[in-house]
């Protein structure tokens, strides 16, 4: 059931050990067939290389397990809340990965100083706060879904243009239109946020990119008119 | 003689250049075998590269050499004293892993910023004051593994829970149930530390995560109710 | 056509992963043939490990395309003002190799702090600003070769000399006689830019090599009475 | 001529890029034979991945090359007052390597924070001070061999006790009893000036370990008490 995506996402899981973007068991990666509404998820800390891909777990949009005989990923509510929301999103990823992570304990939005941030993100990459006690207390992995998905629409962001969120004292998730694009724009996120670390360290008065330098990347890679790659 | 544990602490204490965690020979792994009293620790100051199973010395709760063809790592003294005052826990690592031991030098105690943290550690990882000069000139090492135990007492901890301490101006010691778990804890411990240290650039005046978010990190892992991981 | 040309460019292209200067597609080189007035440049965002030298395009000092079935980078217009302007030029380099980026995002010249920088490059490293909301939106990547060169010749800084340069929120460009020491030179920014940033974390008041420091080992590397290697 | 010896400079030399110590072709290690007063260097400027054992260049301690068919290190002047005025030294380490570097260009000697630095280097790391124009103008390489002198005699150095040195705005040398234990050295001087530098980050006000836990530790390895290790 499921295979090719099952095997995508197994392989886009894997994609976090050889990118550097995990210690340990530290990460999830899932990726949804909108059509029959159900995704494949990484079990719940299996070491990577004890993974196959029929280990990964098939979900359905209530967070109910469809198929597998692991545990899905302790995160999967978060997943479910925003496959729910972000329709135009098809994977998900969580990490630990360490800049972006620094930044989330640091409790940061990165602001997007030059154009590696722009090429990919558009303007920051928000840090939503804390989860409160009551939200801790019951339901956390899905409350955690509904804050960001809340702080988007408050922000008024589009999560295709910004494919990544921090949490506060937690980590990062990023996401995509798929799973691959989904650890692609992890690995992004990590090298956006190392650079914006730095920079700050040798400027500590910095502000972010002009806003003309930031749209003009941004629009040359996506959109109508982009003419980075080999697109038209 | 304990031939199995022998190669469980030898492969221990190959895990520790692999994960980055020593430089040399500036390390140590050991396991004890609570049935007979007797524990397997790394010899002292030899290269990981000439190391093989059965270069593990035996070393008994008095601190004597039991068995083996080298000395004991110098460090066997503490591993003593640890074993004797913490008697749920079966590995011990000594290590001067980068971040960890840059905390140490600076002797601060770690604080929890959040879940990777509290995934693994229940509070901050503390930092023990360096010995007096008595306390240095007789029994260095023996007094190394007295001042971490009373510590723990002293602050009420409970070293199942708070698997690592850093000693001022020196460097980590971590532990678990076993030698492979220590090292896993060790490097846990470093990659804390590292993103600590990166949270304190990125946010000078950071607080620790809020009480409530540790507490389910570290009960979602740990305990009767833990749901991570494939547990019941 | 121009066959040994595309394949040092392919190989000089193939060392930027290697030397970890860019993550994904991050970076292009390109080496002029200047009797033909025609150079060879990686395609745009194509993946470095499904790169061949076939791929790589012939444009021409119009930026015209004369070859090739990808389009060029889409930072092929700097190049071409660049080989325009600098006629000792041979290779061109753009990565968004981490510490120098860092420096462009702050927007500062990198200081001569030591040896290791005044070996390779004359003085400081000079960041450019960013340019207008006019010159970004029509010929960005034209206008970002023109501003480079104005700035060169504003400062009196000979490229030779100065073989790399930061482009204000954005990141680094470097260059040489040919494609392998642009590479070359653009690692050897990287190296720089790192134990800049270092050096002044170490010491914030820090103030440049002395001049006469400097000059010694520009000149025993570089001119008619360098001692350095094994010329002469 | 001297074949031993070219091979294990040789087998020095290839460690500094196994260890992370150099870039490109920045560094050297030299081996002295006292019988012969004769020593073995690395060639200047040659690729490491191009240099044989049979390149190493011999030279006196005249500084003239007795044979090679390369120049020897542009450094070889400093290496031959070293080895005149430090008679115990038989093998020394010049390289760029990033942290003992920015300590260097910072013009900082480097503390001693802890054990890990006094299990091999007695009190601080001095740092010299820049050559004056006078001596950069007129036998800078032989200036720099006689100003590390110069220092270590003022400053009471036993250079067995202290085997490296930082020079301003330039880099380390390290020593010891062959060419093998001076990289070993130089490898022990970055690690510690990486967590020396970090530890100032964490703390800013941090003070030097106690004397009383630095010789205990400095003891604990080096002389006739010494119990670390295989010895006795």
């Amino acid at each position: 059931m499921l295979e090719e995506l099952k095997k995508r996402v197994y392989e886009a899981n894997m994609l976090l050990p050889q990118y550097g973007l995990v210690t340990f068991t530290w990460g999830n990666v899932s990726e949804i067939d909108r059509e029959s509404g159900l995704f494949a998820i990484k079990p719940s800390g299996v070491e990577y290389d004890k993974l196959s891909w029929e280990d990964m777990v098939i979900v359905d949009l209530e967070g109910r397990k469809v198929e597998g005989r692991y545990n899905p990923s302790s995160d999967t509510a978060t997943h479910v809340e925003l496959y729910k929301a972000f329709t135009q999103v098809g994977g998900i990823v969580h990490t630990h990965s360490s800049y972006a992570t620094s930044w989330a304990q640091a409790g940061r939005s990165i602001p997007c100083y030059g154009t590696t941030h722009a090429d990919y993100i558009y303007r920051e990459v928000p840090c939503v706060r804390c989860l409160t006690k009551e939200e801790i207390a019951d339901g956390y992995e899905e409350n955690t879904g509904h804050l960001i998905v809340n702080e988007f629409m408050a922000l008024g962001k589009d999560p295709v243009a910004v494919p990544a969120v921090l949490c506060k004292n937690h980590g990062p998730f990023a996401w995509g239109k798929d799973a691959h694009e989904a650890v692609h724009n992890a690995a992004v996120l990590e090298e956006v946020a190392k650079m914006a670390y730095r920079t700050e360290m040798i400027q500590p008065h910095v502000q972010p990119a002009p806003r003309e330098l930031q749209d003009k990347h941004y629009y040359r890679k996506h959109g109508a008119n982009a003419y980075y790659g080999q697109k038209g």
